[in-house]
């Protein structure tokens, strides 16, 4: 059973909650010179599984106090409509981000959405301009869950310059992205995937794994080095025999971590960062919208 | 001294005939069904050592028969205006793709200037835009060096899923577009940089190196594993002791070829395939403009 107290679990709460009172006290100082727009979640159709993300997301505005808006557009949507309601919430200044809701209805087409989005709102880094500019080592608006990996390899103190990571997957969304990251940051990453030869060759050489492939308990004790640090960027949803749901990452955590010297738990790691990424973009595509001269310099108020 | 009957040495030069031969048929077919448009060189400021890029270029466009304009703009020209300019470009149907030859004058932001281009011209495939098209696997237009370090391992025959796949150096236009595209075919690849603890730790278990950092003779025949593949996409001027320019590459080939399975000469590899990927860019720039109803379905002709 998990122990909570184990020092090699890196507790993704703790750092989710650090985060966030950082970034209140800063949006308060911000919120006394201009106004603050409101975050806005978009879901198109009803889709319960959305739902626990989007609540955990009201939930990390509410905590930096940012007002969250939740939209639910009709599941019979048109591809055009949507558009046009993202132009009109891209051109609202009381908008200050769009996050857009996946798994979207089969007819919508989400990538050509998310380019929709415009850059400077695209608060969870999904458009494919944000995705390049990663590429070019720009890293303002980051994939958050990309984002929240390499924030908890920080959170281990090892030194990111030379040190060895291996991805294992890789998602646009996830895999890719956090390669990048960590490669800004002076890692040597290899990125494996279904078609690698041998995963355990890599895995079992790395100073870091990072886990984003959607198997229950895919990596076992034998597939890491002693003392590597093991991102689980993993979310299974596991039927037990008796009917009720449990919550497994990509990773064997009990077994690994008595090889490993960190291990992100699932839940209570990459998840409650991942939020706390989402904030942090959401203030920097503020700053950015003042930058650009979007929203005024500073509201004039009497001595 | 290089024996260029050696099957080991990939001959660049035949590569690129072959498909500039294949690009040439295809544009002529294009060209009866509606007009093509030119290709638009910019160079910023006389700049001797673009000179010679320049050159294949034009020449490349002359063997697949695009009209290649080449426009220099004063050195002194203020950014907004360059900006001004790739504005107007843009518009003109009759420009087919614009070229941003590199160096650019200290006070000219380059990347900005890539950005303004739209992402229908940039035959370069450098806006970041196009960049991160290909982390989503969409691989239209590529940065052509990045394209033909992975058409040059096509040349080999390996199978590409599975491959592992070491890039030394990791540029935002060559290195690591060039990881994405081979990603994208299923290798496995790692991405050594100058922070990377041992480069022949890494190169020597590689199936494919590609070496792209801008040293000569920097990887000699001890970082590769016997019958590896090495595409070589470095360009060094070497003075030698009597004052003459040579250029070498980034790897020892005389060297390096007693070892590898294959590997491309310097001059005379990439950068012969690097022009052929700039005018397979331009077909499909055309081909997309086509596909977004910027130039004409087609042009009616009488019986």
């Amino acid at each position: 059973m998990t122990n909570r107290h184990d020092h090699r679990l890196i507790d993704g709460r703790a750092v989710q909650a650090r985060i966030l009172t950082e970034l209140r006290a800063e949006l308060e100082r911000e919120r006394a010179i201009r106004p603050v727009g409101r975050l806005l979640s978009v879901s198109i159709g009803p889709s319960p599984e959305i739902e626990v993300y989007v609540r955990n997301q009201a939930r990390g505005a509410e905590r930096v106090g940012l007002p969250f808006e939740r939209q639910l557009w009709p599941a019979d949507i048109t591809q055009e409509e949507c558009k046009r309601r993202i132009a009109a919430l891209n051109d609202d200044a009381e908008v200050l981000g769009i996050i857009l809701q996946r798994p979207v209805p089969a007819h919508i087409h989400v990538r050509s959405l998310q380019s929709a989005i415009h850059p400077l709102k695209d608060v969870e880094g999904m458009n494919p301009a944000s995705i390049g500019n990663i590429v070019y080592n720009d890293v303002a608006l980051a994939p958050c869950t990309a984002a929240a990996a390499v924030e908890l390899v920080r959170e281990t103190g090892l030194n990111l310059r030379g040190l060895e990571v291996v991805m294992i997957g890789h998602s646009e969304i996830v895999g890719k992205p956090a390669a990048f990251l960590l490669m800004a940051e002076g890692a040597t990453f290899t990125v494996c995937h279904h078609m690698t030869r041998s995963v355990a060759m890599h895995s079992r050489r790395a100073d870091v794994v990072v886990v984003a492939v959607g198997k229950p308990h895919l990596i076992g004790p034998d597939m890491i080095k002693p003392g590597a640090a093991v991102i689980d960027i993993g979310i299974n949803q596991v039927s037990a025999p008796d009917g009720t749901l449990r919550i497994l990452g990509d990773v064997d955590t009990d077994r690994v971590r008595e090889v490993a010297g960190w291990i992100t738990p699932v839940p209570g790691g990459v998840g409650p960062v991942t939020v706390a990424m989402l904030m942090r973009n959401a203030l920097t595509a503020h700053k950015r919208q003042v930058a650009s001269g979007w929203l005024p310099p500073a509201t004039l108020r009497g001595p």
